[in-house]
């Protein structure tokens, strides 16, 4: 192995560099990508199934669901219309990029406009992991727990929203949902926050709104 | 290094080891050690207040309590007459062994009978590690989702107890209790199911019931 090689593998590790590839080709592209990270039962899928429902027949998507095991979500999530892509790390608390460069195949077209990553229900790991997306989306549901956000920092200083789910529960618990807000600010200035409810829908226009935001600037930039 | 000790750290790796040191050590003193493992938000904290409530005064008991960052927990739990140490992983998603070993005597006493290990909030990488409990107690909250158990069998299959929290909460989500304790047996037939509110203090009666029932058996055992 030559000094070059070994120097280049220090400074950008396998997944760094396989992840940087996915990047270009998705800027090439045009593609938004989304890397969607939280606990387990924060309502990844859920918010996936009510923004599938509403993107179907305007937005060209398709969806890779990350679960150390079932195939669950990739039923769940297969009646809106796109291709969908389970996952089944049979372990691993996280996704890496070779596991989207693997699955890809079996969900890609070539006019594809935005590609939906549900990572492993898991606050820590999957932050430490890039794959290539344009931008990390942390959910965190309003019966966790307020002071989450500088418990579990990686995520949120990484994140470029946080979308605080649950929101119909608020009140039935000691949430606090301004001081969660403040939290995560703290650790990021510049993330922007949802608050919403898979439940009433209550705040899903605007996420929806934001998601074809991206996708347009995105496809614009290309 | 000799084929003998090669072979002995393929068998048994150094966290094993260490961990298998702690639970000899628990043994002989009679120590019932227990090793809480949930996602963030379920209410390990919480747990341990109402808990800690119960037994003050009647149990010699000590906490060590990881989390990534934060001294939050160990300032909730410092109230109740027990002594509580802070193990702040700085970003390790777990805790192993040798943390619980170096942070052990800022809390053990002679004459202790239980010690609480809350856990990093994760589902996933702690049931990995063994700590040298007597049992390790996994939580998942009713607003978490019912299908947990099969997506994260891991921990499912090495609990020795399954706590479903916030049962004041069934009926505002879809969660089903039933089911959700069905496919905790589905992945471990043994497992003791619990199911309670720290906010109502329902199911905590049988919960703390159970501890002093441990804690009795293991120092008799001594």
């Amino acid at each position: 192995m030559s000094l070059k090689v070994e120097v280049e593998q220090k400074v950008l590790s396998a997944n760094d560099r396989l992840a940087a590839a996915l990047r270009e080709r998705w800027q090439e592209r045009g593609v938004f990508c989304l890397n969607l990270i939280s606990s387990p039962g924060s309502g990844k899928t859920t918010l996936l199934e009510r923004t599938m429902e509403r993107l179907a027949g305007r937005v060209r998507a398709a969806v890779l669901v990350g679960d150390l095991q079932t195939e669950n979500d990739a039923r769940r999530l297969s009646q809106y219309g796109f291709p969908v892509r389970q996952i089944v790390t049979g372990g691993t608390c996280h996704l890496e990029a070779r596991m989207i460069e693997q699955h890809l195949p079996a969900v890609d077209r070539p006019d594809l406009e935005l590609l939906i990553i549900e990572n492993v229900g898991n606050l820590v790991c999957p932050s430490s992991y890039d794959l290539g997306e344009d931008a990390k989306v942390v959910l965190l549901s309003t019966v966790e727990g307020d002071d989450k956000p500088l418990k579990y920092p990686g995520i949120f200083r990484r994140a470029r929203a946080a979308v605080f789910t649950k929101v119909d529960l608020l009140g039935l618990t000691d949430f606090d949902i301004e001081r969660a807000e403040e939290h995560a600010r703290t650790i990021n200035p510049e993330i922007l926050t949802f608050r919403l409810s898979n439940r009433t829908g209550e705040g899903l226009d605007r996420w929806v709104a934001w998601l074809e935001g991206e996708i347009a600037r995105k496809r614009a930039a290309r």
